[in-house]
């Protein structure tokens, strides 16, 4: 498409974006605007490649638009590009209509979901090392065998001039001027440059205004330019970003084969081109035009061809996701447990276990990525890296990159294993919650969970992580006891598909269950159980260890209590615990973690909802207790904090002993 | 202190740090060891001004450790300076000593918890804008009422070369290299560079190594200069770190009166420096020396004078905290309450009432600050900026860096309410999270919360934010239904000290209460009760108004109901639920949120831990119904969505007449 008729088609975009906001009568049309002519460029010149038919060919380009509350802009160009009917284009905003007030899945061109700022190009980055590794993986997989294929001379290879490289799909961000103050661009910068992303390609929207005003750089695109080559890009400043024929040359100049950086488009735009009223003015961000100003801004774009519509290119060739994918979905479905040898009352860390049983998944599973925030020597993610290094990626100390690379890779059918220490995971709440709204399949593994891990102090315990990731809509919480139950549970995380989270403890603790115990998603384990019992003790992780000790100690006084292993928090396995709860007199539940969204809540729901009308009444529990972390921790060991914290054995054995 | 005594007081330190270490068979030697010439410079050949009896002096300049795993090294320096005795230093990491693994308040020279990195940067940036503040805080109080004075002039006069900025207290951050992988550390590099605070002085220790290998830029110092320089900071780069006379020129060089960009020192260091065996060596990451190894290292640092002191220069004034924060905490308590007007049934959003209420009380407390991550135009803190412009600081589109602001100007008394969506408060969990540690003082606002906001879509929906903020260990949740309750409950945040969380609605809701009406914290209201109910509904915020609709639409059907609104999440009124729950048959809890660590658990744990004995058994609540967001939301209007997520008068009546 030449100049002119890109022109034409740009008035057909904005007229899109006009009308539909003005319709739904919400949305961000003023930042639509500013990148009318930056994105129909690349849709419509025959930069991006996508076949609209088939939005599972690997060999499709991806756009994201990490400013995705340029929404309105998005479903114009997929209108222009005539597979949105006008009709269909003014249902923005509706409740049944697929083309929500911020990007979704839900929309078929779509492949993550963004609206909160500064996510895209981190997302972006990893489907950049998605697509590397898809393209070289077969080869990679077939030669690792022989053990002489690093990593980093893979990385080389791939990003070589080869012919191979020229055929890497790119991954095209449109970001926002305002998002730049995020921290998780630079976390996305300096990491792609780092991994020599060559495939990936920003494209900066400088529009000047943000919500409420000027951003922190205004239109200066120098500074901006400055900082983004500082973290190893390569930068192409237009300082026109509605010149046409600029935006054509700054694309045909990329050079994703012969560059080892990524590329970063920096382009002066106006807020709100093209309609007078709105240009460059401040408050008229997320505002739509009223109805009766549109005929107003329609007229001042000039004649329109509504019927006009652009062609976007094809990929040179076509590979199919399905064959392999239904593959791998098989390969999981039917995992045979890994052989482990672990022995009962053997000391083993179910941190350790996780890294054992990856690192041998791994080495089968070419799926399996393990992505860490510089701590694989902590969560023991560095196993994997020994048995299959090229599926291990370093993340370094930037856990919300870090989570965003994993969704990335997920949408090209990866199953990432992102770990980091329980408490830093608080760092990336928003990109796991973004992440559900993603349809991302990401397994989160917290090590060092709970007062427990001692000596480093309170900055370091995971004490909220539960109730975190239990509050993530269909997440899937697992917090095993030993060594055993964590490495079924890895199991269990890779059959499962969505947001799961692993929780592990930093100590040693014995093994309890024999080799051939399945843990199930929504089960429980009950270790002690008599028709004796005065208690019923539901603990998970580190406090089975403390009921179990709790347990010898009653029994030497005579007193027999149930003992229950809850390793699967969320779903709570409901049925076992209304069972127990009608048939005791007392409930105890004992967590390492803060009172509030843990374990001790999940229970109490699942107690509150039994059946309680009068006939039933006589077998409620007649008290429940909550033993949980409920002062701020310090350091000390692992035993002093548990003792502080009322966790221990003693701690359990009181409350039982109490009120009896 | 000369270039030779300091070299001596070197070894002291280095002595210090290897036996308390070794003593405590855990911590983090060798990136303690790393910056003891920097450190020990700063602290001891006359740049720092730190008057060591009295903490609470104003004119003290602060050193914040981001590198909280350096702690062996700051305890060090102030045995070194002769506070703390070996004997004591021999404590660390032991339960009874206040010298944690990471650095905590519990130690009187520390002001703010570190450990969770990335965040000592944006801490250390909000203590500067607080002096700055407070430095002429009490001429600019005078000034408002002539309106003249905007906050812009203030900056330029303050930033100038008088002597009023001379004496401006300075920060250190002692930052490490693997953080400058956590994008937090570049939004507080940005917004820094914006405000100009010169009195900003980061340390940057490049080590070169991280917790696992090689960090992504080694000893590029280079580089890290070109990024930090991008970034609007003024840079000093040390080829040598260990070369004490060149730090002290470095030292000397800064400009903090003349410049108006903070500063950074990049120091190319080594890992484990003067220890042969830990010297720039992998695997030494976070490990003591085993005690037989410790008398070699000891023997390497040569002849040491474990006798010698160093003296910290005191500031060359006093300015004592106590009167004036006397003064305002007194002023606090005694808050008389806000002229409102707002009129029964009127339309106001919760949202704008917060707003009215916190410009209201700017004018006349001047301890109040507010900060917003661009989105002062729908959180309402713009109007705070109209009335008390000074205290108003915009901190853009970075979340992270605007929740440890807050903890830096918390810790000079200030007030911070900080506002931005609720859903993008996850962005900083961690920030909160280690906020609690650091014993703050920060009020958290968080508007858009829930389904009900309607057409934006699920990202901007705040689903999980009751959850985060509940798990906070002491922190208070509060959840306004109206524009009254929404006014007291500021006045309640701003008189409580601690984290707390006020969450606010989109659309206007109509009042119901007069304007008398008080709202503690840890109240509810009863709004409608009598002794033929059949159902308790308990809800907050938005759903009281469709919970009044169903009160409204069962009259009309001869059925009554009790509804209260829970407006306190945590504290919850107990009292009240438990009384409510032993004489109901039917509970019902109704919120805009998903279903785990919510108000609807909140709940079942207060009923669940009822006294369940046989003997009042025959007044426990048959059924518990949770009514929430059980569904991914998606785009729509408000009413769509609650009626889509069963959360409006219709499912409400449903769920008091099914199994009536």
């Amino acid at each position: 498409m030449d100049t002119e008729s890109l022109q034409k088609l740009c008035k057909v975009v904005r007229h899109n974006i006009l009308t539909s906001t003005t319709a739904a009568q919400s949305g961000h049309p003023t930042s639509s605007l500013s990148a009318v002519e930056l994105m129909t460029t690349l849709f419509f010149a025959g930069f991006l490649h996508y076949d609209l038919d088939n939005p599972k060919n690997l060999a499709n380009d991806k756009v994201i638009f990490s400013k995705g509350h340029a929404s309105p802009l998005l479903y114009s160009l997929y209108a222009a590009a005539g597979v949105i009917s006008h009709e269909e284009l003014l249902t923005l905003r509706q409740f049944d209509s697929v083309l929500e007030g911020h990007p979704t899945p839900r929309f078929k061109y779509i492949d993550v979901a963004t609206g909160s700022l500064g996510q895209g190009l981190s997302m972006g980055l990893g489907m950049c090392l998605a697509i590397r590794h898809k393209f070289g993986a077969e080869r990679e997989f077939s030669l690792r065998s022989n053990h002489n294929l690093r990593f980093e001379e893979e990385r080389r290879e791939l990003s070589s001039k080869d012919s191979h490289s020229q055929k890497l799909p790119k991954v095209f961000v449109l970001l926002g001027d305002s998002e730049m103050a995020e921290g998780q661009v630079w976390e996305a910068l300096q990491v792609a440059s780092y991994y020599k992303t060559s495939n990936l390609i920003g494209i900066l929207d400088v529009n000047r205004l943000g919500q409420r005003g000027e951003t922190m750089l205004g239109w200066d695109i120098k500074t901006y330019e400055k900082r983004i080559a500082s973290f190893g890009w390569n930068t192409i400043v237009l300082e026109d970003g509605h010149n046409i024929s600029k935006i054509v040359t700054a694309f045909e100049s990329l050079n994703v084969q012969t560059s080892e950086k990524p590329t970063m488009i920096i382009a002066k735009t106006v807020k709100g081109k093209g309609v007078s009223m709105l240009e460059n003015k401040d408050n008229w961000h997320g505002k739509a035009l009223p109805e009766k100003d549109l005929p107003q801004a329609l007229k001042e774009l000039g004649k329109v061809d509504i019927t006009l519509r652009g062609n976007i290119s094809k990929p040179t060739f076509s590979l199919e996701a399905t064959g392999g994918e239904k593959k791998r979905v098989n390969l999981r479905q039917n995992l045979s447990p890994i052989n482990i040898t672990y022995k009962k009352d053997d000391l083993v860390a179910t941190r350790e276990a996780y890294g054992e049983v990856l690192a041998e998944l791994g080495k089968t599973h070419s799926d399996i990525i393990s992505l860490d925030a510089e701590t694989s020597n902590s969560t023991y993610a560095e196993k994997l890296k020994k048995t299959a290094p090229e599926q291990f990626y370093e993340m370094f100390i930037a856990e919300q990159n870090m989570v965003s690379v994993g969704v990335g890779f997920s949408k090209y059918g990866f199953s990432p294993f992102i770990s980091t220490f329980a408490a830093f995971f608080t760092r990336a709440f928003d990109q796991i919650r973004m992440g559900q709204y993603s349809e991302a399949n990401i397994k989160l593994v917290g090590s060092h969970a709970g007062v427990s891990i001692g000596v480093d102090g309170s900055s370091q315990m995971g004490l909220e992580d539960i109730s975190m990731m239990r509050s993530i809509l269909n997440s899937i919480v697992l917090y095993p006891s030993d060594a055993v139950s964590a490495a079924r549970l890895v199991e269990e995380l890779y059959r499962h598909k969505g947001i799961s989270y692993l929780r592990l403890t930093r100590e040693k603790t014995p093994i309890i269950y024999g080799e051939d115990e399945s843990f199930p998603i929504g089960g429980s384990k009950v270790l002690y159980q008599s028709d004796k019992d005065t208690a019923v003790i539901i603990g998970a992780g580190i406090t089975v260890h403390e009921s179990i000790k709790a347990y010898k100690e009653l029994q030497k006084q005579g007193i027999n209590i149930t003992v229950v292993d809850c390793y699967s928090v969320k779903p709570l396995d409901q049925d076992t615990i209304r069972r127990l709860a009608s048939v005791s007199k007392k409930i105890i539940v004992v967590e390492d973690h803060y009172p509030y969204g843990g374990l001790g809540e999940a229970v109490a729901q699942a107690i509150t909802t039994l059946d309680q009308r009068p006939e039933t009444l006589d077998h409620r529990p007649w008290t429940f207790t909550h033993l949980c972390v409920k002062k701020i921790p310090r350091s000390g060991s692992p035993q002093d904090l548990l003792h502080y914290e009322e966790l221990d054995a003693e701690a359990i054995v009181k409350a039982v002993v109490s009120s009896e």
